[in-house]
């Protein structure tokens, strides 16, 4: 049997008038990928039964399954089950489980029942229903002359469990093979560098594939095996890992590891050792994107976000002498923030960044000149960068990537502590 | 001459196979929206110039105008500009205008032009060219039999700004009418309870129209005007904004002010104030979202990401026998990490959250129980809330409303001072 096609097809006025954005499609896409089924359309149609028909009928004349998100709530204008039952010329009938499990809903959450929520429970005839662990409308699979319609519900943290926990195990019944990826973390290398490096490898792979993601200061190159059984995986992706360490392992932060702030984190932990932040231009980021690690408090010690100067000298001890001569954007200053927090908590590296991020210039420093330095007591280190960016993202973007260099100088300082 | 339909067509395969989340639809959708220009469907399609013309003709069976975006770059797979130029019978032809923009652009970022930029200069004949300002892809629109195709570049931040300063002002020749806009913004009460005030005005209402929209743990209500003149909305919307304040003005925290971070800081400025935060379990992301709104500095003293309780008693001077008896996440401790801030940073008001944002209990005290104070020396405040949610994003959602709440207790006492 050969892999087959979907198609997602996202349901909701919403999305079309632009209040939300359809992270659901990009969701379900990346699931169906690694599943190794083959998405040539994504589409988005409003609440109509009209034109909900027509995208499904045109959806199933180019695919073998279409998966819907949205429409299965409780009020008048959610009419995707019904339409999409009609498609299939099927009945809603009420499922007694699905009852049960959304009066168990509203007990648990404490809230009242509305007669309108029953009609969540009608569920097309002989469906495969999917829990909603996270909400009251139930998804379903609808199987007829060899096509699939799924129907999800709209809220994402509805959707993502179900589609997890239900939907993957069930689609992947009908494939033969499944992809196993693992993903590899870079820092400091951008993306068409990286390719530039790896360029033979890249287009010369078939089976694992190598494929490379940027985002925001960095990039993820994942490698990702077809086969039988996800056992067989191995053997054929970590050659090709040997081969990338070998061509670029100096840029590698880490291997399905997610970001660098979990890269981070782990590697306090493993060593046993604590961090503390300093931070200007950041405004806290550095620290946010830290605690967002779940575990976090068992290796960050504290924050401090010094944005005056007056606070730098009397909380970080930074010296009077130091910012009137060299400014609070300075190489001496981040060196000094970073061994203030790191005496001031009692942590074992300090980790700091001053900079401008703009939007003006101040202290006669551009805007986009960033300082980040480490203190391990060991180690010390300043980094000195100029981030450019011309556009009314821009001050995101400079606090973006200079809290990912202080990340990345923390995690290097724990790895080699 | 009625309003014109559209339809959005996002041309790329990373899309397809949910590598990148589709922005671009949703900003598009929102400018079209705001122009009273309907748009019934959206599509994504890979780098396939088969697949693409089917769906360009689908889409302009559907609509007036389709505008895409992706497929401009210089590599041999950008193929949109060459696929519609040729669905519509023309060629393309080199536009030295556009060739000097692009080699000017290389200039200045004083990286080498390839000799596949080149292709970017050519546009298909007799176009209306859009200039890209943030990079080198030119973005052009092609008319022919009351149709209009659009095309854009991918990359948000070159498609964003194109769509802004040169789509809508060429679209808003077609229109006989314009949409005008406010946003209210509301802080404390849920979607649905603010719908049940305003139920009456809200369906009561055709111009101009109330819409609510909810974003994490905040609400906003829209009040759009249809007119021919910009200079007629007032007359519309002001009464009607009048009654919404009647109805539920005690949430209403702002119009046309963006986010409570932008609101808080406003307000901060306009009395000449200092603020400064206390953190434990939002990390930094007070300070952080405070320092994301430009001009921060000038009312932004410092923020303590207090993680430890050690540091919360060293650097904050919270009490030993505070944390001894009533713990980190108590109302106490949160008063004592408000004013303690306050106290270090000399700033007028001082706000602190303190709280357990999971995954697990702590404390005895269970997820999702947050305190949050705030001190200004003449009011003193502190809210205990129970924050609930119950998935894999939960810490976040935790910190996020935890946040809001402070920002919003910080725009109140600012507010009050």
């Amino acid at each position: 049997m050969a892999n087959k096609s979907a198609e997602i097809l996202c349901i909701g006025t919403e999305i079309l008038m632009g209040n939300i954005v359809n992270t659901n499609a990009t969701y379900i896409a990346r699931g169906l990928a690694n599943l190794g089924i083959n998405v040539y359309h994504q589409s988005v149609v409003g609440d109509n039964p009209e034109r909900l028909r027509d995208s499904l009928r045109l959806a199933f004349s180019r695919a073998d399954i279409v998966i819907t998100t949205g429409g299965l709530g409780p009020t008048y204008d959610d009419l995707s089950k019904e339409t999409i039952a009609g498609y299939f010329g099927r009945q809603l009938v009420l499922d007694p489980e699905s009852l049960e499990k959304i009066e168990g809903y509203f007990r648990r959450s404490g809230r009242q029942m509305t007669e309108n929520n029953k009609k969540q429970a009608y569920m097309p005839k002989d469906c495969t229903i999917f829990e909603n662990k996270n909400g009251t409308a139930p998804g379903c699979a609808i199987e007829q002359d060899g096509k699939i319609a799924i129907l999800l519900p709209g809220p994402p943290r509805e959707m993502g469990p179900m589609f997890e926990h239900c939907v993957l195990p069930y689609l992947s019944r009908f494939q033969d093979t499944v992809l196993v990826s693992r993903n590899l973390h870079f820092f400091g290398i951008g993306e068409s560098a990286l390719e530039a490096r790896l360029y033979g490898l890249m287009t010369g792979s078939t089976n694992p594939t190598v494929a490379p993601y940027a985002k925001t200061g960095e990039v993820m190159l994942r490698v990702t095996a077809s086969v039988r059984r996800e056992e067989d995986a191995p053997a054929l992706i970590e050659p090709v890992i040997g081969q990338i360490k070998e061509l670029a392992g100096e840029y590698l932060y880490g291997i399905d590891v997610g970001d660098l702030q979990t890269a981070a984190v782990r590697a306090l932990m493993q060593k046993g050792l604590h961090a503390a932040t300093a931070e200007s231009c950041t405004g806290g980021l550095v620290s946010k994107r830290l605690t967002e690690v779940d575990g976090a408090s068992r290796v960050f010690e504290c924050g401090v976000c010094s944005y005056s100067c007056e606070m730098k000298e009397q909380l970080l001890g930074v010296r009077h002498e130091t910012l009137a001569h060299f400014g609070a954007v300075s190489r001496e200053c981040a060196r000094e923030m970073a061994a203030g927090v790191r005496r001031l908590s009692g942590a074992d590296i300090g980790v700091a960044v001053t900079g401008n991020a703009g939007p003006k210039a101040s202290e006669e420093k551009p805007v986009g000149l960033v300082y980040v330095a480490v203190d391990s007591g060991r180690c010390r280190e300043v980094l000195e960068l100029q981030i450019s960016r011309e556009d009314d993202d821009a001050r995101e973007y400079i606090r973006t990537i200079a809290s990912s260099h202080a990340l990345h100088l923390l995690l290097k300082a724990a790895n080699e502590y």
